[in-house]
């Protein structure tokens, strides 16, 4: 991971690659880098659809190897739906794969001419890149199939659905799991879009003739991440909650808790949750011969995802996230697994974010576009996406645009981006999250809800303001330092309750690299990831103003608990105050 | 004018009245007045549409008074389309009306229950509000005519059209002209969706039975309006130009400056300029029998406008104006008038304005939906927004919405809202006033084509940065101080020109009000409405950065100087600093 694969797309005479060592960019990987390189090359005042946004792709600093759970792969751009820096993050294949390539980051550049469409290779023996207007408008399910059949069925894909060839802001990218299908996605914040703009419809990667990356000190590096693995076993969340039901344990507990969003924001709790729960998602797929427990990558040892059949045993798609569930499911009043299966479907094969789009066709059902709860309109509202008719051109750009299309007021957004399922009011940590994270309303930017709900990490009251803007801070340095490393989020399950598993990340980080960091250098590293990341959204007009949740959340009360977000703004304002 | 009508339209039970003394915002009128108690009164992080945005309607200090050209209408609230502070203002008889009614502000606060359209009725009796869903979904002209009917064809009336009801960012308020038509509005900024989102269709005025408001001083008013109106009658633009031609004589200027936007801002000049010239524009006119020289309101002696008829004689529209004329003429490749003309038509029924309206049907056209330079692709892509189609939702929600939902990058707006009919880069000192203003992008809100163009109150070079920034700033004071009288902005040219004529017109105030104000009180006046709208907007969120040009004036040279936007940031930064 010693070079930076420079892509101008722009250049004259059609795209080219210059390859040049990672530099000033050296020791940083995932996050820390691609949030480096755009703070420090993207102007923040520039058109997200423009020649100088650029599109960052990049591996984390232990893909690649044999440690456990080290296959995230980050995306990184100034985002066309909030705004501001945006790095969003996926498993599957190919934050490994890249890693072998030894490419620290893929960059795309500048803007090319209108009408033609790229493919870009790389393995061992460079970079190709080619015209493929034969994949104009395929989604990605048909992408990958032609993408194999040219390159074989080894290789890992990047690649874009229609959303992102119609630059929509709520387009993603897909990455290919295990069994070489578009279904990990970096979702959220419309880097589709910025994939886009750059004419590039898929990056495919082949690590054939290339071994796992050697670390300095091998003996010690295979200690800790035993270590490592034994952590994860042991912890309760990910190594039983997580393997035997997948993320969608939690639809029960949000439930139960009160902080599940039903109907586009408007209660705490849906009355269908039990048949679309983890445990009846899980015994659903075993009974259709689909799976249960399932990885995204290997080197997974968490499983946390499955195989979601329908009732003739075919595949439709891998087991729909909690999230998803949510967005498809109770924040629309909809309580059928298969119409949420269809829809995860439709939008990993569109290439759109899940959560942004099932909060988006919540306000749709709101504007009165279809009524909660039914399945078909849903479905039929996002096909309007992949055509990319009038409708599909306000749905695709997300739950802000819908709102203003159809002059709704009630649209749970921050900096633009959608709120995921877990209601601020509820679980006033996340909501701290939601507020002020650098990267709009995202869950997974500080997850709160480990100690508001799940008492990992510790124990804060959900209901009170007290406790949650140091919680919130905490969890942000963290998980800024994780996705930096290319480990899975849930890592943190156990990183956080068991200082032995935490170690051993740390130990492993060191024995691959030959360094002597300590947890501190690591909260260091999360500060000036985010401090980065500030900088840049501050440059590019945010405020202390856009650290806020919408005006309804803090007037209208949430049932059952009939409570309203008590943050106060000022304590909002403390949260990067370190 | 010493009372405020508070109009509570979220009152149990259905709207309500209260009739408060003017207090603590006595001594302000138009645009002053609307700033203020939208500044005091609305959270700044509020939702447009939502409960606690409020719309203010105020004539000015000096309307329903004979002073000359005193009818112009201030409509503020917070928009819906820039997420600012807004104040846009209409000619026609509203404002002599309301303010001979004794009414310095109407205020329609909270919000109604849905389904239910309501209208204001306020004559020297008091106020009635009844329910006016016979109304629903009308065009202003159609509901103009049956308010007509119910109250009589003296009344004056605002009121919006399907744009407003449905609640799009480029919905307008319209204000009946002297003939009773729907042809003035407060354009920009989304207002009309306020008016919209508080359920009320129209508020009709009538002041049977009530003279012209009384001076302190008559004889000494009497004065100086005699040499206020000489003033105005031998200034060339005021006495000459505007009577002649109207605000469209600017088409053949500003194409020989090379700084007509053309094809969405793509050239500076416009092959088909003689075509649609006010000079043709007139001439057509009075050969249909319509007028090329007209009032909007009763005291105006300036007769900016006109009467557009079609080829039988038949009445169209009252004269497009410059801006409506290059927003859906030499902006979108159309040379036309009749086209234009229908498209004016349709706008004012529809209630949207016309600047955003054809800055956007030319960014949909550099979308693909329709060639440049088809009027009647325009004509059909304008009558979607009337019809509310989903295509018609992206438009009728302006240029910003329309240039995401099509992914298109060369949007020209600047805090949400599109520039008008001079492009910033062939004159520097407009870009600094649409960088600035703390409307968005607004030629009117400090007039930089005066000294760039036309050389009136001195002469600045329009290809330069020097002086750009001084002239910006002391128009923006000057502007924000004229608006807050009723007075027509045209007032400024003489004003400007001739210091005898600006004397008159404090002259006028201090006679009316018994006063003894002097010119830095006019400044200072000016200054502190600015200031008050600064603030909002900061606490709204915005910044310096949002007081930028898009990236690509910078970047890209306007033929046929080939030049690009050239004041420096830090010069923008400096516009507020007096």
């Amino acid at each position: 991971m010693d070079k930076i694969l420079r892509i101008n797309m722009g250049a004259d005479g059609g795209p080219s690659v210059t390859e040049v060592p990672v530099g000033e960019y050296a020791g940083l990987g995932g996050r820390a880098l691609t949030s480096a390189i755009v703070a420090k090359e993207v102007p923040p005042l520039c058109h997200p659809l423009g020649e100088e946004n650029k599109l960052v792709i990049a591996p984390g600093l232990l893909s690649g190897t044999v440690a456990a759970m080290s296959g995230r792969l980050s995306v990184g751009c100034k985002s066309p739906l909030t705004g501001g820096i945006k790095e969003a993050n996926a498993g599957g294949m190919a934050a490994q794969v890249m890693a072998r390539l030894g490419c620290a980051a893929i960059v795309l550049e500048g803007k090319p001419k209108p009408d033609t469409l790229y493919k870009v290779f790389v393995n061992k023996d460079g970079v190709k890149i080619t015209e493929a207007n034969d994949l104009k408008m395929l989604g990605n399910y048909d992408t990958v199939a032609k993408l194999q059949g040219e390159f074989g069925d080894k290789v890992a894909c990047i690649s874009i659905g229609q959303a992102g060839e119609m630059k929509m802001s709520a387009a993603s990218v897909a990455v290919t799991d295990m069994e070489g299908r578009p279904t990990r996605h970096a979702g959220r914040g419309g880097v589709g879009a910025v994939m886009g703009a750059k004419g590039v419809k898929a990056v495919v990667l082949d690590d054939s003739g290339l071994g796992m990356r050697p670390a300095k000190d091998p003996e010690k590096f295979r200690e800790a991440n035993k270590e490592w693995v034994a952590g994860l076993k042991k912890h309760p969340v990910s190594g039983e909650g997580l393997p035997a039901y997948g993320t969608n344990v939690l639809t029960n507990v949000l439930n139960e808790a009160g902080g599940y969003p039903t109907h586009n924001f408007m209660w705490g709790r849906f009355e269908g949750h039990a048949k679309i729960s983890g445990e009846t998602l899980a015994a659903l797929e075993t009974e259709r011969g689909g799976s249960a427990t399932h990885g995204c990558h290997r080197g997974c040892i968490i499983q946390c995802s499955g195989i979601y059949n329908d009732k003739y045993g075919n595949y439709i798609t891998k087991q729909p996230e909690y999230e998803t569930v949510w967005a498809h499911g109770g924040n629309c009043g909809i309580d059928d697994l298969d119409v949420i299966a269809q829809l995860d479907r439709l939008d990993d094969d569109y290439g759109v974010d899940t959560i942004e789009m099932g909060a988006t066709i919540a306000v749709a059902m709101e504007a009165g576009l279809a009524k909660f709860g039914d399945g078909e309109a849903a479905i039929n509202l996002v096909k309007e996406v992949g055509k990319g008719s009038h409708l599909g051109r306000i749905l695709g750009n997300g739950a802000a645009v819908t709102g203003k299309a159809f002059g709704v007021e009630r649209v749970p957004v921050v900096k633009g981006q959608a709120m995921p399922a877990y209601d601020p009011r509820a679980v006033q940590g996340i909501g701290v999250t939601y507020a002020t994270s650098t990267m709009g309303a995202d869950h997974t930017a500080g997850y709160a809800v480990a100690s508001n709900i799940l008492n990992v990490g510790g124990s804060v009251d959900p209901l009170k303001a007290e406790g949650q803007v140091d919680l919130s801070r905490n969890l942000q340095i963290a998980t800024a330092a994780v996705d930096s490393t290319g480990m899975c989020l849930f890592v943190a399950f156990p990183a956080l309750d068991q200082p032995e598993t935490f170690q051993a990340l740390i130990d492993m980080i060191n024995a691959f690299y030959g360094l002597s960091l300590t947890g501190d250098d690591v909260a260091a590293l999360g500060k000036s990831v985010l401090t980065n990341e500030r900088e840049f959204n501050k440059a590019a007009g945010f405020t202390n103003a856009h650290d806020r949740l919408p005006a309804y959340f803090s007037r209208d009360a949430l049932p059952p608990h009939n409570i309203k977000f008590k943050v106060k703004d000022a304590d909002l304002d403390d949260v990067f105050n370190w």
